[in-house]
């Protein structure tokens, strides 16, 4: 069902620009060749009003510096669409954002849900040692945007400070 | 996150109609106190464009004659949508059909998705000796229709015959 030529790969150096320790991150590009950062395995299924879309989304375990692994985030190109995600597997938060300011997380957990509401960008963060691999569902007309993301981040990070989890 | 108030209960009694086997569903709602057949957990998402709704379906094993428990099955009011149902416990099969006759099923299992395209009708059916438990979600629009079904039924049915599950 997962169609395995859409699948979308986001290497440590596509996340140049999104973590605080840019040095970190460098490091890591050259230390361990350019690893895979997470991936997205996406369905075959129309990208269009009324359908729903759905893909397999696995966040590798680590760190830049001491701020946990994490996706991009995105908006959806209509901004007026949500989106459902399902924990299978690992551990982390769902840091979510409105264009205003506001900002809200949410804790993954395998078999639990998390509903991200229409006009909020949302970005995963693997606090844990083993893959974050969510299920995500979305109308098929939803499209991804990336919005201010890059030139404004999210109002929170999390890190890992002396062993707890911390979104500061 | 599921709102137990919007919890809808099917009993036996709501399924006069749909089995080939009239007298044997008259003796189940007798014998057993007009039992509960199937029910759906909603989310407390919005029913507007651009929402992902979300319930979980519960459908419990048995027969009525050799006819396994079904669900009534339901269009979309929005036909143009679709509908996604992650399997998490049991086994069954989802009936699917179009208003023009066309017919498919696909079967249940646990972590296993089902892409039910819009225009499709669709109908749960548990093969099994637990209940058939599904996460399901869907466009905040779409609605419910059962169109021709009570009048039409599906062009199969799914018996037990010779200890075997067959669709005829």
């Amino acid at each position: 069902m997962l169609d395995p030529h859409a699948q979308i790969v986001r290497r440590a150096s596509d996340m140049r620009g999104y973590y605080a320790d840019e040095q970190a991150l460098e490091q890591l590009i050259t230390a361990h060749d350019d690893p895979i950062h997470y991936e997205t395995f996406e369905s075959p299924v129309p990208e269009e009003y009324g359908q729903v879309k759905f893909c397999i989304s696995r966040l590798y375990p680590g760190k830049v510096g001491d701020e946990y692994f994490m996706t991009k985030g995105h908006y959806h190109a209509v901004v007026e669409t949500g989106e459902a995600y399902l924990g299978l597997r690992g551990q982390g938060l769902m840091l979510m954002k409105t264009a205003e300011g506001a900002c809200q997380w949410e804790a993954f957990a395998p078999g639990k849900l998390i509903y991200v509401p229409p006009y909020w960008a949302h970005r995963s963060v693997n606090t844990g040692d083993e893959p974050l691999i969510s299920l995500c569902l979305y109308p098929g007309d939803a499209g991804h945007s990336y919005g201010d993301i890059k030139s404004e981040g999210f109002p929170r990070r999390v890190f890992q400070r002396n062993g707890q989890v911390v979104v500061s």
